[in-house]
């Protein structure tokens, strides 16, 4: 149990303690919904990153028409907490998996994704006997070389056998750009991204001059939302780390959402003048995007030092840090970082209102 | 909830699932008991790696005088699944730690360690209020870089200061050579194991000429546990990854223990010849210590392709390997894999047994 009390500071929690300002979070969800506003382009964000219903609501409150799920747990997680449109960004595959897709789509509209005939046939099959159609996107690969089909004909003929499955009902396309999220220049990132959506779009003009409707054409993150969002023939957008924000996204030009995520951690050790042992090592934090940065202090670097340990390494002698201090960090990887977490401290200015429970943390089946 | 079914196979399972290999696990645990039984070196295994409670009794059944935790929240977890003695091997600061630290010692015996004045003195004042002493031992550096004071002298001075404190008890040495668990070489290993050992039992005898009463020298993981263990002078070791082992350790020449620990993945994509993509990224298996390995298909690689998904890159064309199949990696770091998992599947010969909750994950505070 979690020993708290609302209107504690940083200096006052118990740590290491995943903190995340709220206003700021609420700040970063509102500028995104706002850019989609007027558009014909729609926000369907991906609660992958932040795994907690409320924010989830937050998001569907601000204008987002459901949320995207990368794993059959998270769906059922956000489907119990009320969210009514789902898109399951994930290949679902195994009668497990197919299973709990179908018993989902009794309470909720649970989209999926196929890039395997084989493996739709199975959804449909199962959907069928439960007397279902479940909506239903080709999955193109746009070039990350993750899932998906090629785009053009292979991604025609996967449509064609889908089409005729009884329990699928083949309703668009999905292409993620993953590998271009974190290009460093804009324009670079924008050069690049328009091109992978072109071969999502074509694909889908090729689709609609073969008699398919094609009404959903989903891509793009944190890193190329603005780019999707003006690309003709995109329906929807699956961004996730603008609401919390990391080290790692910090470095990408042009983004406009602020870091709402640290992590606040103890001195446990202060044996050398310009090093600082604290308590939060690699079980707290994410390392791969690299090491979280020191907030607020200038000169001082983190480093890991084992599973339960960081090391923060100063620029010179620093007798003014001693055991006890608070140092904060901010996280590299969000995404892998609250994975690591059951709970986020919920502060505004500077004082904890609220604990959360990371509702679909560890959610990954 | 998870599906399952006495006497599944890893074809059955639902994935990506991290399967303990039991009868391995306990080869394991009687074969570092069966090293100790004799000598008048002691076993207090680390629990930071398993974090469950019934592999810590069958610790102590086999011969282990108690755990080691990292964490106090590990301690609770341990002393709630009756582990009547534990070593908590990290520094307790704050008001907060400090409560609970005095909270368990009425349950059990909790030792604790300390490489600061100010952060004993704390200790001492809670645990005399409530009427305690809290056997206590002085952190020693012994090359690690981390926690600790320096050898000699400046132990010798804490260890003054902290046999003055009325709610200590002073009853030793703890020196942890960290750095050197995964020297490859074993006799690189042993002769800079023997040099910081020397620190450590050198810095217990100058403590004990000055009238001190060192009972307990602690030290030792399982890459250095065979050293430690023969070394004259350390009372007692602590490794934990023996139990389950990874690919880290596998590299490791003389341990003498068998990997245990798996994670089983299905094919969710496969859509190019020689890659197949799988449902375990790095939400499923930790990256500090280098990729996982692929277990049993020659030439095959594992790579991560994103929070949620791998990429298994082959040497050549498969098309006997298809979408829905089954593959095993050896988790590279098994201490920050487990941590990600909320269960393990219990299997022997091939079958499942039962399945555990890690019931310690998470417990970073």
């Amino acid at each position: 149990m979690i020993e708290w009390q609302r209107g504690q500071t940083v200096d006052d929690i118990d740590t290491p303690a995943l903190v995340l300002d709220i206003p700021t979070a609420e700040r970063n969800i509102r500028r995104m919904a706002d850019r989609f506003a007027g558009g014909p382009v729609r926000l369907r964000p991906h609660i992958k990153t932040h795994k907690t219903p409320l924010l989830a609501h937050k998001q569907m409150a601000a204008g987002a028409i459901g949320v995207t799920c990368a794993k059959l747990g998270e769906a059922e997680v956000m489907i119990r907490a009320g969210i009514p449109e789902i898109l399951l960004a994930t290949e679902v595959v195994g009668p497990a998996k197919v299973a709990r897709l179908v018993a989902l789509n009794r309470h909720a509209m649970v989209i999926t994704v196929v890039d395997d005939a084989d493996a739709a046939r199975a959804i449909s099959d199962a959907a069928k006997s439960a007397g279902l159609r479940i909506p239903t996107l080709v999955d193109i690969d746009v070039g990350q070389g993750r899932t998906g089909v090629s785009p053009g004909e292979p991604a025609l003929a996967l449509a064609r056998q889908v089409a005729e499955m009884p329990g699928l009902s083949l309703v668009g396309l999905q292409g993620y750009e993953g590998h271009l999220q974190h290009l460093t220049s804009a324009a670079e990132r924008e050069r690049q991204c328009r091109a992978a959506l072109k071969k999502l779009t074509d694909t889908a003009d090729l689709l609609r001059g073969a008699g398919f409707s094609i009404e959903i054409v989903s891509t793009g993150g944190t890193g190329t939302s603005q780019f999707a969002g003006e690309h003709p023939g995109i329906t929807e957008i699956q961004p996730g780390s603008y609401v919390v924000m990391d080290s790692h996204y910090g470095t990408v030009e042009g983004l406009g959402f602020e870091q709402a995520l640290f992590i606040v951690t103890t001195v446990i050790s202060k044996t050398r003048p310009d090093v600082a042992i604290v308590d939060a090592g690699m079980k707290a934090a994410s390392i791969d995007s690299g090491m979280p940065l020191v907030r607020g202090i200038e000169g001082a670097e983190f480093f890991f030092a084992g599973d339960e340990y960081g090391r923060v390494v100063f620029d010179r002698p620093r007798s003014d840090v001693r055991v006890g201090d608070r140092i904060t960090l901010v996280p590299s990887h969000c995404d892998t970082t609250i994975n690591l977490h059951d709970h986020m401290w919920v502060m505004a200015d500077g004082k904890l209102e609220e604990i959360w429970r990371i509702e679909a943390r560890g959610e990954i089946r």
